[in-house]
């Protein structure tokens, strides 16, 4: 058959013999790398049925945290780090898999942020569930409809997600896992150049993320901020003067071309997510912990509440207030800090937190998201 | 520290001894999977610089296609050739980004089927490259400043897609690959029920694809055709006695609840995608070809025209004709065969094509998508 002469075709095409001596060692790693990630799903069955007779979770993310920490301390190169996690996220999904495919709801519609949040922690193995809103998120995950939620944290454009706060204080779930995603501003306008453009209009926080490069390559441009970045993008697609700070959908959604790609200041600038359950995770050695806090009256006593984890060598990473929407307290402290509640510094501080605090939860300890 | 003990706290929370043995098993197969990851790593290291020397592209879709064609063959299970497939998209990406990391235009925005798409085939080791529309695509690819692009070419609710059918008569690229798409649809509403539901909406193909399903399980309710699947789930939100048929985030963006998922009487309903570039596959010995046709007088013509296909066995996979939108022709005919073009069998229906045919362009050849 003519067919199968060509299966050789392909490989040979280049006709140099470096390269198909070269790809005939890539074909035979794969080989050993198929034998041995067959051998590591026989395990993963044992394991499901071990998980059985106990009646154990499928899905442990602290035991998924500590395999990829382990991967990226002994990664030997030239793969970078986050490569090496992109194939385990769809080694360890497709393992899981094997023991039962898991619900996972998300804000939807599909094709948000929220649903690449999803993607990037649990790896496609598992069917996501687009919710409308967030509230249905954490109901679905509550019921047991779905195993776990993935909700918006903090929007590097809009600051915290109030919605998901409150739930955080409402409901039983726990966080058992953060994600981060990476966010990129993009200069667009109809014309794709800065020619003829006399003002540049963004959400203040976009602008703000870029004020380092709008500086050096268009100081003399007005900025003017807008409600939102896909505002700024419909205002720039009505007018060839106005350029626009948004994402790179934007410029699909309104007819924009891009003038300059990944202008933020902070290469790493990244929107944040939490996975949440019913599932409370064990320590791994690099954790956090999410509390809500509240003190009956606000002044003075703040510093007061917070100095027995500076006493106890625990570090915050995160303290957000705001106002309480009901209740008898005034404000509620949103506190993200270093290390599992049962890390014995840790569990120490909280202890002297509940004595001094007029309301105290733990929303949970969990890994920390590599970045 | 504390932090430190707590290490092991995960692997051992549960206590069981077997799990715990288990998963040092795992652990160490993970150590001797990273290794001969970063073999294989090196070993495109190398092929990238012999690559340099002699100017070949980075991405070569038919060997890609052979890699996975292989793995699938001698996957010796427990992991479905899917979850291998997922495996080593990323492994492949992940290799091939360590030469040059490419860019890839979509019809975005993001989010949509074809960002799907262009993850399912290049994996995340690429930059997605969000263009307005179908032509920004064609222009992009056309004119270097992506490697390659990305087009719907027939989406089940909407057939084919006109605008791409069009560009690949107009435009100089060549299309290298397919990608295939699962498409599902789901019956929504507002209460989540189909209790006081007097009618169902939908795309008329939608209503058609699941048409088992609705015999079998409401066959009382009226089934009333509209124009798009959007357009039914917005019907179905303004009124509690209609449901609609739509994709999952039709729920979500118009606060429907799912009453059944997946009703589609073809579990393998999928969208058609095509990967466009200036690159010419190889043949890999399970590959097809697109052809467009024209013939001067439609009547009979067309039978004759096609005659050298069966005559040399060659299989037709796919036949469309189109009106001719300009130009002498009266009719364009999309033609998918089975085989390569430098297959003989192949070669020699197509000299006898190209002499009986008033117009004949070869669109591509390129490797089969497994299903």
């Amino acid at each position: 058959m003519a067919e199968q002469d060509n299966t050789q075709g392909a490989t040979d095409a280049k006709g140099d013999p470096r390269l198909d001596s070269l790809r005939v060692r890539i074909d035979e790693v794969d080989r050993e790398l198929l034998a041995l990630l067959s051998r590591r799903a026989r395990l993963a069955q044992e394991v499901g049925e071990l998980k059985k007779t106990t009646d154990a979770p499928v899905y442990r993310p602290e035991r998924e945290a500590l395999i990829m920490r382990k991967l990226r301390e002994a990664n030997p190169g030239p793969l970078p780090g986050a490569a090496i996690e992109a194939v385990w996220r769809e080694i360890v999904s497709a393992c899981r898999e094997l023991e039962r495919r898991m619900r996972v709801a998300y804000l939807g519609p599909a094709g948000t942020f929220s649903e690449q949040a999803l993607l990037k922690h649990f790896g496609s193995g598992v069917d996501p569930i687009a919710c409308p809103t967030i509230d249905e998120v954490f109901r679905a995950t509550e019921a047991g409809t779905v195993d776990f939620g993935v909700v918006p944290v903090e929007n590097s454009t809009e600051g915290a997600v109030n919605r998901t706060l409150d739930l955080f204080l409402e409901t039983s779930l726990a966080i058992s896992g953060e994600v981060l995603v990476p966010v990129r501003q993009n200069l667009m306008s109809l014309g794709g150049t800065l020619e003829g453009v006399t003002r540049i209009v963004s959400h203040a926080q976009s602008l703000a993320q870029c004020i380092g490069w709008l500086d050096r390559n268009c100081p003399g441009i007005e900025r003017v901020p807008v409600a939102s970045n896909a505002e700024a993008a419909r205002l720039a697609s009505l007018d060839a003067a106005t350029a626009a700070i948004a994402g790179e959908n934007a410029a699909a959604r309104y007819g924009l071309e891009l003038v300059a790609r990944s202008i933020q200041d902070d290469p790493n600038n990244r929107t944040r997510f939490a996975v949440v359950g019913r599932y409370e995770c064990a320590a791994t050695g690099a954790d956090q912990t999410s509390l809500i806090l509240s003190v009956p009256d606000r002044a003075g006593a703040v510093h007061a509440l917070i100095e027995p984890l500076a006493r106890h060598g625990v570090s915050m990473k995160r303290f957000e207030s705001r106002p309480a929407r009901r209740g008898e307290w005034e404000y509620y402290f949103y506190i993200d800090i270093l290390g599992h509640q049962s890390d014995t510094n840790v569990a120490t501080a909280l202890e002297e937190l509940r004595r001094n605090s007029a309301f105290c939860k733990v929303v949970g300890s969990y890994p920390r998201a590599v970045v």
